[in-house]
């Protein structure tokens, strides 16, 4: 069976290499001429846009599932005419209007910060009256890793606001004083059964993921997953998901999910049974889904921008180097380490040697 | 980093797939034009005598690596005139010619079974004479997977045996009572430093590995390492090498050594903190070692032939297959389960309900 993978970044790369062992085979599509899923997998380079080319893609394979969610929903519509798609365009839809997302949520009862539409300028004032300061604004579509944000601390920055974001519909979002943030990355079959991996604990850094650390038994775990059980059955929803939470004394608030891998799972290719990319490919080709039990204790370190020393890393035992074989740029993810032990004492220790090195 | 592998099947493909992560590139080099290495890295489709094609590759890679020994060692020769090859072509040759083996072990201090080189009708009958029967006489080059193999169980069967494999130069080995057979998988870096997997205890199946289980504080560990030691070592080998042994009462014999990835260390993808595969390409890129721990209980299975029914094989949970993408075909490796959970019992449990599909 051959899957096809809208784009090919680094998490088409990591679904092809966690897809291969089980028999399947690749074939990604990216406008990008040196996308990095090219070193394990042909890719078709063409513009979302280009119907001749996603209509001999659809042709070229069995199904076909994608690595993000920001501009492939028309692609995704039109693939669907000629074969199967992995999450849905239904799904997919979902998540594209941050202000639909939350209506969503609150509809399936699943908790949410405040938030307001902002259409006019007045709106920043209003949404300020009713959800007080600071007051986070996004644009409604297209935002990822802190992207398309405004943080509002006071009123005379509502011009400055509006100058920057306003020529798009915004979503105001009540700033939460959260505890932690936390991640459930679930999959979802054809059939309708879920596996749910331990709630992840994430922490980030100018808006972009810094570390992921999961925790197994933690007391919200419950919680999470009937707030992301809800979710995908609402959708019917295939493949991997992650819902991104808030936690704020003893609730969960949902911030919002990808229909898709996610970086705060990426612990899983070693910590996991079965890796969040194994069970995706999993549900999207009918494999009964694999285990998501954690075999040790683990934390994922994102490399951003550029790489550290990786031969002191690569000496501590446990450090698992991931290089998505990118350029490295600033603020661009290029790799992650995930650090694995069999004790939280280990583990502790080893995070701290590879920490060490990358003067993070 | 490219790294070039000589042979492009599942041994090729899962080094590969080991790498990416690391950053890694690979190409291999097979005469078969549908390699099944080819799904996942380049393939130069070439003899392997071909000077050019060979030139041609070492210049396109920046360190050469072999998947298996049998017909490698003049390509291999000639490459290291461009471009380190790792493990070097002497660690190779110490492999092609059985009575060679065997005699490079006994200087080494490893003891083997008792053999005889058989150049005559006549030595056949001497050799039964001094080891006893049954005798198992070999070709003393060339020979996998019980291939070129003869097993003399009285002295009528001489002509036969003479018959079959006369033609070309023969080693007697005495028929060995073992216990178990064993065999110990080990890395060793540029530098020198080495790192031992737990030993792990073969069952054979018409002359085919069909099962392979680690067995971690083994009271045999010590003295397999320490062979295993002494063997790299006196080759300066750098990568991964296998030393398969027969346990009899206390004693551990040597009987061959693999210069490469072997399927008794397939186990160490998902059982093993770092897979054998890693480590290989690890060793040979010049990257530190990783550890060699198992971090849960595990037993390989090879799938020999034809395909079980995947989809109940794949509801087991810690059940992992590995299809290499090859065309099913009578006594051929075409992919092999590991199963894995976090105590014995479960894993015994595991690997029945695996079993009970497979039928073997």
């Amino acid at each position: 069976m051959k899957l096809g993978i809208l784009g090919a970044g680094q998490l088409a790369r990591m679904l092809a290499l966690a897809g291969y062992p089980l028999g399947l085979r690749f074939t990604a599509f990216d406008p990008a001429k040196e996308a990095c899923a090219s070193d394990v997998c042909p890719v078709v380079c063409a513009a979302y846009e280009d119907e001749a080319a996603l209509k001999a893609f659809a042709e070229s394979v069995d199904c076909v599932t994608f690595e993000f969610e920001n501009v492939a929903l028309e692609s995704a519509r039109y693939l669907e005419q000629f074969v199967p798609v992995f999450p849905s365009s239904r799904a997919l839809e979902a998540t594209q209007d941050r202000l639909d997302e939350k209506n969503m949520f609150r509809g399936l009862g699943v908790e949410t910060p405040g938030f307001e539409p902002i259409n006019t300028k007045e709106d920043i004032l209003k949404a300020a009256e009713s959800l007080g300061l600071p007051l986070v604004v996004k644009t409604r579509r297209f935002g990822y890793d802190g992207k398309g944000q405004f943080v509002l601390r006071s009123l005379d920055q509502a011009e400055q606001l509006w100058a920057e974001l306003g020529s798009v519909p915004l979503i105001a979002e009540a700033f939460v004083p959260f505890d932690r943030e936390v991640s459930i990355v679930a999959v979802r079959s054809q059939q309708g059964d879920m596996r749910f991996y331990p709630l992840t604990e994430n922490e980030h850094r100018n808006g972009i993921l810094h570390k992921s650390v999961p925790l197994v038994d933690d007391p919200m775990t419950a919680q999470a997953q009937q707030y992301v059980a809800t979710l995908m059955e609402s959708l019917d929803y295939v493949g991997t998901l992650a819902l991104e939470l808030f936690q704020v004394g003893d609730r969960l608030l949902a911030n919002e999910f990808a229909p898709r891998v996610h970086n705060s799972g990426h612990w899983t290719i070693e910590g996991a049974e079965t890796s969040q990319f194994e069970n995706h490919v999993r549900a999207v080709a009918g494999i009964p889904l694999g285990d998501t039990r954690a075999v040790e204790f683990s934390t994922m370190i994102n490399l951003i921008g550029d790489f550290p020393d990786r031969g002191v890393i690569q000496n501590v035992d446990g450090a698992h180097f991931h290089d998505y074989g990118k350029s490295p740029r600033a603020g661009r993810k290029i790799g992650h380490i995930t650090i694995t032990a069999n004790s939280t004492e280990l583990l502790s220790e080893r995070v701290s040697a590879v920490v060490d090195v990358m003067k993070v």
